[in-house]
């Protein structure tokens, strides 16, 4: 075989895998979206044949060999190329331990898992959704087996999200968060609270779905590729390539915020994808690098800046024009401190930058604990319960509002939370650097993102999987992640509001 | 091969090209409904790949044989599995006729063209859309010449949506209608006009869609497996087997009836889709039979019953209760007589029942001498608004709203329209069939359309594509196919509705 006609081959390769992601994604997107309700058995049909056939693709005999031979000769590769192959490989030598049916059968399990989550968190029935997350579970412990043996399941999960991410790192890191950020709340929580009286109100989804789309164009996504749709839980999704990116939101008619910052957090998601170099578009190397430098971007728009008093001084007038009616007799620094107000509450979603990272500690603790076999899936609402009362401090009334919020489970994201809170602590580091060479907050008054995005765009975005995350992190940084900054910054600025 | 083994292959095949087809008629309704504007050419990529996977899979070299043996034994197979074997053997000898490359730049072409009609259209820019036209009409020559050089172009194409169909035929067909349609209108233009005031006035999206999906209810389309959605053109689409089907509409904002029509016309199809016999899921035998047979079902609910006085009953309630500032002051009987308004006109979509198969004419005329080399694309605005004047007497004011209006050039379904003057004709001769054993009108006044689509089901739906069109239709009417009967109906309708 010739160099040159086995990376034609190799193209050709990712474009087929890149379609069959197309497919699958928008299937999934179709499901969350508009799918009639019934329709949940023919999407698994459909997708347990397609994933076994996108798993014969990408690990067939001929693939392996033509990965195999560019691998015997990577001396002769580009960057780009080398690192293409070593992914591949990777993921093949990944892929090759779980057998075929397993794998299929645990694709067709998560599709009816998702729609038995929805109607369980509907109807505030955590027992119908009780054996699918068993199974799940249970799937991910054999899938840890097959793949890691080495490793302690959990580990192998957390990997996934964050390439060499252990529970070690994991303890470390929340330790050292929950040292600064227990204290922190308690001496606020000692302080008057804010009011959030401006964010409330009838906020009708038109109302609502327009201004979503202001904040969009505002934050320079590229609306020709970036799309919007409602689902119970927000997520980001690119079908095929970085030219078609779609985010979904949640209405609240009673609050604004909630899907306001969901948007944002989104958005910067979709910013990451959109902006992958232009050559990367149908290859393994197209969109985001990993969850945590994933997150690091989605909570940087959502907090960093969207939470800041110079972004809610520019949305304030936008704010205005959607809800006139809403916004009388309240300024922007109402506004401003509402969306910063320190409350221990129970949704994630909603929890504000301070107690955010004490719910991702709960999913975390839970999670370690029932891959470890330390804790019965039957026995996760009372646990979870148990430790927002120790954590939070708060009740919770319900599964709904409880173990049942969020979607991840029901999707397989077992080990993915942790990305949130180490995203945070990322974006934090992250926006110090920017600060060197950006006049961040005279861009976000004046409403203009272009600087801002140009520098997540020269060192994170267009380098797509190129790099590994702590090689990606680490340059765009000049320095090793430290999450004291993110703790700092927490106590700065809380430190000024209650002051 | 044992024979049992080779039927579970040919399952498996029937069930992965489902797969494949549930993919990529997915892909077309998101394009249609809800992605981004600029998102086309990542479609039309993952398109391209799709459908090439599903060509090779469909003519392989593995599945003709597995063809072949089947086909020799057809003698042991069951009607559904000859069947299966003949259909699908008959579409290879095609396909295969067909270079696999032509195949697929076809696909992607189409893809780009319904992009670039849609544009056309909203600018009125025939010139944009010229020269896709022009390529979609010579890549249909080169298929005519690759499938049925023995034929004339023109015929290939019409025998794609109607097993066996002719220029001749239509020729006989058009002519039986136009000898009586054309002095049926001249008698009925020289009457006193029917008010279709009451249709006009505001109508807002969210009214009119929640009457769609009561109209959809009514009658008795399963929403938990049939979803609506808004695009330019109205279409139904099925999602790899009749458990998922969707519907679109297009709003009117100031005339309700346009997208309530659309809703019960392709709801029509919607319920001769969602109702083949579920053995047939995921088999090439799911779903409608041809496009005369299917449109025979969507004209029959959209006109034969939708715009029947007894069903203009029952729904004015409905209108009523979505639009009850509009409907004040009128009664169902002035709905009945504006619904039924004849008035030659420029849409084809909104046409009555007695001029809709003179916009179809128009349609045979161009598509037949743009095959015979007779007419260039270019040349066809000009005629399109020629044929109008002589036709149906009216003066075309734009190519948006003339040669523009449809899409189905722009999907390559050239040979398409006739299906629609056939299905009318078809419906009417059903409905005086299903008269026999069933109280339509008593039925309709009711709201009951169980006894009707039971009537359907029973002789037309279940069968999916078990029997050749004629056939079906034959064995359903129990007698040969007359379009006479459509045209006395046509005559006694109207002949008492404009005295």
């Amino acid at each position: 075989m010739e160099l040159q006609q086995a990376l034609e081959q190799l193209s050709r390769l990712q474009a087929k895998m890149a379609a069959y992601n197309h497919a699958m994604a928008l299937i999934y997107y179709d499901g969350a979206t508009t799918a009639p309700k019934g329709t949940a058995a023919n999407r698994g049909q459909t997708l347990s044949i397609l994933s076994e056939e996108s798993y014969r693709l990408s690990t067939g005999k001929e693939t392996v060999e033509l990965l195999e031979f560019l691998d015997a000769h990577r001396e002769e590769l580009s960057e780009r190329e080398a690192r293409t192959v070593f992914l591949a490989l990777k993921s093949i030598r990944e892929l090759q331990k779980i057998p075929m049916e397993e794998y299929v059968a645990y694709q067709q399990l998560l599709v009816e898992a998702e729609d038995i989550w929805h109607t369980a968190k509907e109807t505030d029935d955590f027992a119908l959704f009780c054996p699918f997350l068993e199974r799940i579970f249970a799937f991910e412990k054999k899938l840890a087996a097959y793949c890691a043996p080495e490793k302690k399941p959990y580990d192998y999960c957390l990997d996934k999200y964050e390439d060499g991410l252990t529970m070690e790192d994991c303890d470390a890191f929340f330790e050292a968060l929950r040292s600064r950020l227990v204290p922190l709340i308690q001496r606020i929580t000692a302080k008057e609270q804010l009011s959030n009286a401006c964010l409330c109100g009838h906020f009708d989804d038109a109302a609502q779905e327009a201004f979503s789309l202001d904040l969009m164009r505002l934050m320079g996504i590229d609306l020709a590729h970036c799309g919007l749709g409602t689902t119970e839980h927000p997520f980001t999704t690119s079908l095929g390539s970085h030219h078609d990116v779609r985010i979904t939101t949640h209405y609240d008619p009673e609050n604004f915020a909630s899907s306001m910052y969901s948007v944002i957090h989104e958005g910067g998601h979709a910013l990451y994808d959109l902006n992958s170099d232009d050559e990367l578009a149908y290859t393994l190397l197209d969109g985001g690098v990993s969850m945590g430098i994933h997150e690091s971007q989605s909570r940087f728009y959502e907090n960093l800046l969207g939470r800041s008093r110079a972004f809610v001084e520019r949305v304030f007038p936008l704010l205005c024009k959607h809800f006139p009616e809403q916004m009388r007799g309240y300024t922007a620094e109402d506004v401003y401190r509402a969306v910063n107000r320190v409350t221990p509450s129970l949704i994630r979603t909603e929890a504000d930058e301070v107690t955010y990272c004490l719910h991702v500690m709960v999913r975390y603790e839970l999670e370690k604990r029932v891959m470890a076999g330390e804790l019965a899936v039957r026995d996760l609402p009372a646990e979870w319960n148990r430790l927002y009362r120790e954590y939070l401090g708060v009740e919770v009334p319900n599964d709904r509002r409880g173990v049942l919020q969020d979607s991840h489970w029901s999707g397989g994201g077992i080990g993915y939370f942790p990305s949130y809170a180490l995203g945070s602590a990322y974006g934090a580091q992250l926006l110090r650097k920017m600060r060197e060479s950006v006049d961040v907050d005279a861009c976000l008054r004046e409403g203009n993102f272009a600087p801002i995005n140009a520098w997540n765009r020269e060192h994170i975005w267009k380098f797509g999987c190129l790099k590994k995350p702590g090689e990606l992190l680490r340059e765009a940084l000049g320095e090793d992640f430290d999450p004291l900054v993110y703790t700092s910054y927490l106590e700065e600025k809380f430190g000024e509001l209650y002051q």
